[in-house]
Formats: structure tokens, C-alpha cells, sequence
């Protein structure tokens, strides 16, 4: 298929993957890239109103019904944007993919791994990300950085060591994943981080 | 397992399906029955946000992300309200269940019928009805009793065509499902169709 190139980003919270993601987006686009951001879950009206239900604590949900809204959010999103502007050549860049999904509900809220592997599979196989920019850090560090911010969604009212739960799912996915994985070190400067990731995706397109 | 009875009820709008469930559901209570009444999709707080999604024609959504949206109701409203209901030993009566989704995301969207089986093999394979009650009738007669109510949600505002489509579905799946399937014909009147319905769930209980 004559396509873009679909890269995501991942981590824990506060881990500085948006930042890293926009970025990213801004320094191709300069360059004269066709860039599209995007991010899950939510980047669609749809999304919006599934995200409010994932994000929002007062509303209980078990973790398969977790699990669904996601993928709920993520056919979505696919159809509306992922897919025509990878079909466009843009290089896509996403804030949380499957990945996500398979830590988040899988590695730590106990959903079998098999399982959503093969949903997944079923669902979305045509979409594997080229590159996954893994940004790595402690989970105090990570929330550490987001308390400044002083939010508190679903995810961020978790104790900390469901954020190393997730910090060590991912570590275990880059493994397993490894000619797609880019794992740094989340604690260096931002610009240090960028030039990096830079110089990966532009190693990536010539 | 030591349970009690799953009864849902199923038919095209206007077929008299609520109304059926909901006659049942009394009797067998004035009968000193336990008896539990409920309804897809939204029977959950989470769920009356994804019937909100699901309902809303102004949000778009693709057929596979309307699939999944009614999956991840079902998701929590098993685990939240029919699971332990059975469990309890009572006569869950839910106004559309699994059939529903077949038939309109299936033989209807035009979505892979066998992918909606393997998902839902997948992810509910304990929660098969004792006894589905279909209330058949032509989509002509059904919508017409529904303009009556004068409300327009994303499945009301259909074609015709659209809601004869779900009926042959519904008549496909009683076929296939002999076994489970109580077809009746939803335009006799509404005591005569309560008494057969009274007398088939009575023979189950005994």
C-alpha cells in the first residue's frame, strides 16, 4: 500500500509524549512535510463523548467495558482520520495507540493479553504503527510533572504503583516489539529528547 | 449452574416488545416470582451515556464503532445487573439483547455477521437467552405505531426499507435459532399475545 507513515507515542502520565508528539508534528511540518496530529482517545465527536465516559471517575465501568469504549473510540477514529490521511501520505502522528490499550487494560487492569491481542486483530490489523516513540520514566517523576497541572481524570487518581504497573507493561511491549519500538529516556531535556526522535522518523523517511 | 431464566424480547420498533416485556414482568411478579426488567442499550449509568452516543443522529459514527459502542453496554450491564440477577436466581426479562445486535449491525450495516458472532462468542459466550420473544410485525405497521409517540432517534429516522430489512433479520435468526425463538405475530391484540407469552415462559419454569 502506497501510504504515510504512522508513528505513535507512548508512556505514562507525565511522561512528556505529548509534548514530544507536537513537537515532532511541528518541526516536518516546517520542514514541508504533510503532517497530521492526533491523539486517543477522542479526536472525533464521537471520541469526545467516549472519552468523557473512559476519562470521567464518577461513572463506573468494569475493564471489559473499558476495553470496548477504546476500541469504540479507536474504529473511529481510524475510519475518520487515521485511514484517509495515511491514504493521503501524510506522516500521522498519534498521542496513544493500541499499545496503550494493551498496557492500560491488559498488563495492569488483568484483561487477558491474548484476548485483546486477538480483538485487535480482528479489528484493526492494518494498523501497526512504522514507529512507537516509547518515553520512559518513573511513575513519581511522571506524575510528579503532571501534578503541576493539577487534573485529576480516571488514570490520574490511580496510586502510584498502578503508573509503575504501566511503566513496566510498556517496557515489556518495546521488548517483544522491538523493530518498532523507540524507547528513550524521558528524563533528559525536551530538546535533547526531540533531536532524537527527529532523527529517527527523518532515518525513516529517506 | 443453579440460575434463574433469561428471557429477552426482541422485534422491530413499534412491535410491542416493551410493552410485552414489561406485561410479563408484572404478572410474574403479582405471581410472587423474582423478577428482573431491563433493556438494552442503557440500563447502566455508563450505558445511558453510550445511548446517548448510539441515539444522537447529529454524532457521527461508522457502523464498526456503533457495533462496539453496543458491546461495551453490554459489557457493563452484564456484569452490572444481569450476572448477578441470574445468579440471585431471578427472571432477568431484557427488552433486546445479542440478537438485536446481529441483526442491525449485521444483516442490516452490512457488518460481517460471522465477525459479530466470534467477538460476541469472545467476549459473552455464558449470556445466551432461555427464550427470545420475537414480536413480528411489517415495519409499516410497527413505525406506524411509533410516530404516535413522535420521537425521532438516529434508528427511528430510517427508511422503511431499513427497518423491513431488520425484520427479515429477525425471521433469519429465528430459523437458525429453532430452539430459543418465540415468534409471534405482533399485530394480534395485545392481551391475546401476552396469555401466549405467559403460557410458553410458564412452561419453561416448571
Amino acid at each position: 500500500m502506497n501510504r504515510g507513515i504512522f508513528i505513535t507515542f507512548e508512556g505514562i502520565e507525565g511522561s512528556g509524549k505529548t509534548t514530544q508528539g507536537r513537537l515532532l508534528a511541528q518541526t516536518l511540518k516546517n520542514e514541508g512535510f504533510k503532517v497530521f496530529y492526533t491523539y486517543e482517545p477522542g479526536d472525533t465527536l464521537a471520541g469526545r463523548y467516549i472519552r468523557e465516559i473512559l476519562l470521567n471517575s464518577e461513572i463506573k465501568i468494569t475493564p471489559l467495558c473499558e476495553l470496548l469504549l477504546y476500541f469504540a473510540d479507536r474504529a473511529q477514529h481510524i475510519e475518520e482520520k487515521i485511514k484517509p490521511h495515511l491514504e493521503a501520505g501524510f506522516i500521522v502522528i498519534c498521542d496513544r495507540f493500541t499499545d496503550s490499550t494493551i498496557v492500560y487494560q491488559g498488563y495492569v487492569r488483568g484483561i487477558s493479553i491474548d484476548l485483546i491481542e486477538e480483538l485487535n486483530k480482528k479489528l484493526f490489523s492494518q494498523f501497526i504503527p512504522d514507529l512507537t516513540v516509547l518515553l520512559d520514566c518513573s511513575a513519581s517523576i511522571g506524575l510528579g510533572r503532571n501534578k503541576k497541572a493539577n487534573k485529576k481524570d480516571r488514570f490520574e487518581m490511580e496510586t502510584l504503583s498502578f503508573h509503575e504497573k504501566v511503566r513496566e507493561g510498556y517496557l515489556e511491549l518495546a521488548k517483544i516489539n522491538k523493530e518498532r519500538f523507540f524507547v528513550l529516556d524521558a528524563t533528559e531535556s525536551i530538546n535533547v529528547i526531540a533531536e532524537k526522535i527527529y532523527k529517527k522518523v527523518k532515518s525513516l523517511i529517506i
